[in-house]
């Protein structure tokens, strides 16, 4: 049986060669405090602090209307996208990262259904994330669509000729459970359906191959293990097969293929940039793009050896120390199946997460009864892993 | 007839009696400009400046999670809205800061298409910023309405009971005219029309009445004379008597009646804030709160008083000194039909542009052939204005 002082000599070895270890460094974490909410509200980088002080500083306060072009304002939406790209298995010019997570399910759906018209049903993970099925919802009612709402087992058996378009999280915001990917992709285009994924809880944790699984549509949060500041820009991902033919609603001026021609006609641009809808906001656009070199020198792969090692070794000690104390794990146990966070249920858990944060211990509560503690790969440490058994057991 | 000698005089007599000279200081203009291009990115302020600094070292990068609640992120859009809504003539609670622009004339005009069924037509004002032409065509596709593009001078006539709902922008983003706001409304609401109407030239430049001229919707921009910042979140307003039937379709959380209960049914919010949909950006939107501060201590009306004198002066020294010269005044000499820029057409007008930033002035230009000179009432001066026209007067 594990115990506590034996983990806490495991995490340390673990911690002595973990490849990341440096990554930690680009991080400003605050003392006194162990972090395992980066699955909700990434940690602030040292890039991300000095780019945010510098652009407003340099190009709004000094250089004013120039930096649109001398700043590279007017690209940026893209080149944030290049920076997210390969960690979400994509080529470059295929992502740009833009609006809310919300905004751009409604934008990638819309254009989705839009490709299969006389479809009659629209398909959603019934466990996604709230603001997934409120936004599946409207646009299922836009277009007439039947809304089918289903668990993730029976996703895949629902996939028919009458449906337009699938559309599921990869990882559950609850219980971290890793959806088949490429399977669900094969099964619904086998049937001549569209998928939109969304990759809130993946990006930045666990390798995907949007690319190689010829993902049709997908999205994600820049806010969560990305980095990129509270809500900041999520992004949105076309495969390039599909894009020309992709016609999302909010066409506003900065997806159009030549902004300021002022031309009073739409003409989308050709590549993933018609997706873009509005002016980018800068600041929030800068911290995520600064964010995101906290990913240089090294793989996703080697993210999600980290990832799984963190999560497995908290599990480990959930099912030694703390489900015998009135924990439920509610993740998977198997690591392959579980994405970068756990979750455990507890009768109490509101006041089990009071007892963390008085401890300098940070995580959230998901209802009903769901503690969620999110384990970043650049910057957690498998001893702050058995730091957090520890204050579950006793709080 | 005037002299640029002469009007230097009176420019700083103008300046010394300037109710808002001390406004001028609550902003950090670069050395060596004069910036006359607020119209289009308004200048950074010192409050914002200190504002995002402190929100990334504090709330982001120490309170992290803890910060949605504790630093109040949760009610930062409503909170921001309650600030600009006095710039507007709306009441608290009816004014919420999300988005772009382009986003929110999407939800503002869907939302008013779903309360008039049954009608045919949408109608636009044909020289409206190219942004609101391609979302309106856009939402007018999606209800299988007629999308009716007619000069300014024209809407009123077209105003029947075949039209859902009229937009257009109170002020033009070329020739700054005024569009009479009161009066459309009354004819709108005539025929039973809705109206959305675009703030973007007006905010924090022209006091505007929202909630006396019973204005249905109203959606402003925050990176002009508002001074939040490049890409600042946008505005929404909503009448109180429709709010409860208005419906947008980018149904995300935040616009939710209960974000954090994290139910699988969309409820929307009772009052504006169900014009929210993602999460908000909070640094975007912190600068554009504290920007807000520097209205503080005036009223709409000095502000508007004293862009009036602005604009005056340089229409006056255009006229006598600049069309001579080959400069075509592209804005109304009335001052009471002008908002708060000016226009002045040029055969080379870009080579003008040029010249002009390479002495430190900037301001932008529009096709065909038109130099635009914003004048932000804040902290514009009388004496720039007359540098302004010297400048051109050699150019």
């Amino acid at each position: 049986m594990t115990t506590l002082a034996e983990a806490r000599h495991r995490a340390a070895a673990l911690d002595a060669i973990d490849p990341l270890r440096r990554h930690r460094e680009r991080f400003t974490l605050p003392d006194g405090v162990a972090y395992f909410d980066g699955n909700s509200l990434g940690a602030l980088t040292t890039a991300a602090r000095a780019a945010v002080a510098e652009v407003v500083d340099g190009p709004w306060g000094t250089g004013l209307i120039r930096s649109w072009k001398e700043a590279g304002w007017m690209t940026l939406a893209q080149r944030t996208g290049d920076r997210i790209a390969p960690l979400v298995g994509a080529a470059p010019g295929t992502v740009v990262a833009c609006d809310s997570t919300s905004v751009n399910v409604y934008k990638t759906l819309t254009a989705a259904v839009r490709l299969r018209p006389g479809r009659t049903r629209l398909l959603v993970d019934a466990d996604d994330f709230p603001t997934d099925l409120y936004v599946a919802r409207s646009v299922a009612e836009q277009h007439g669509l039947e809304l089918v709402a289903a668990p993730a087992a029976e996703l895949a058996g629902l996939l028919d000729e009458r449906v337009a378009v699938l559309t599921a999280t990869h990882v559950d915001y609850r219980s971290a459970r890793v959806l088949p990917l490429d399977a669900l992709t094969v099964r619904a285009h086998d049937v001549g359906a569209l998928v939109v994924w969304d990759l809130a809880h993946t990006a930045g944790a666990l390798p995907v191959d949007l690319a190689g699984a010829a993902v049709d549509f997908a999205i994600g949060c820049g806010y969560k293990y990305l980095n990129g500041g509270p809500g900041a820009p999520a992004f949105v991902y076309v495969a390039p097969s599909l894009v020309a033919d992709a016609h999302q609603p909010l066409s506003g001026w900065f997806g159009h293929a030549d902004p300021f021609a002022f031309s009073t006609g739409y003409a989308p641009a050709p590549g993933v940039e018609r997706f873009l809808s509005g002016t980018t906001g800068v600041l929030g656009m800068t911290a995520l793009h600064a964010a995101l070199t906290a990913f240089e020198d090294t793989t996703m792969e080697v993210v999600r050896t980290k990832s799984t090692s963190l999560t497995s070794l908290f599990v480990e000690l959930a099912i030694e120390v703390l489900v015998p104390r009135g924990y439920r794990l509610a993740s998977p146990i198997d690591a392959t199946e579980r994405g970068s966070h756990v979750a455990l249920g507890h009768a109490d858990g509101e006041a089990v997460l009071a007892h963390l944060q008085a401890a300098g211990i940070l995580a959230d509560f998901r209802p009903p009864d769901l503690l969620r503690f999110g384990f970043a790969p650049l910057y957690n440490t498998h001893t702050e892993v058995v730091l957090l058994a520890e204050a579950l057991a006793t709080a």
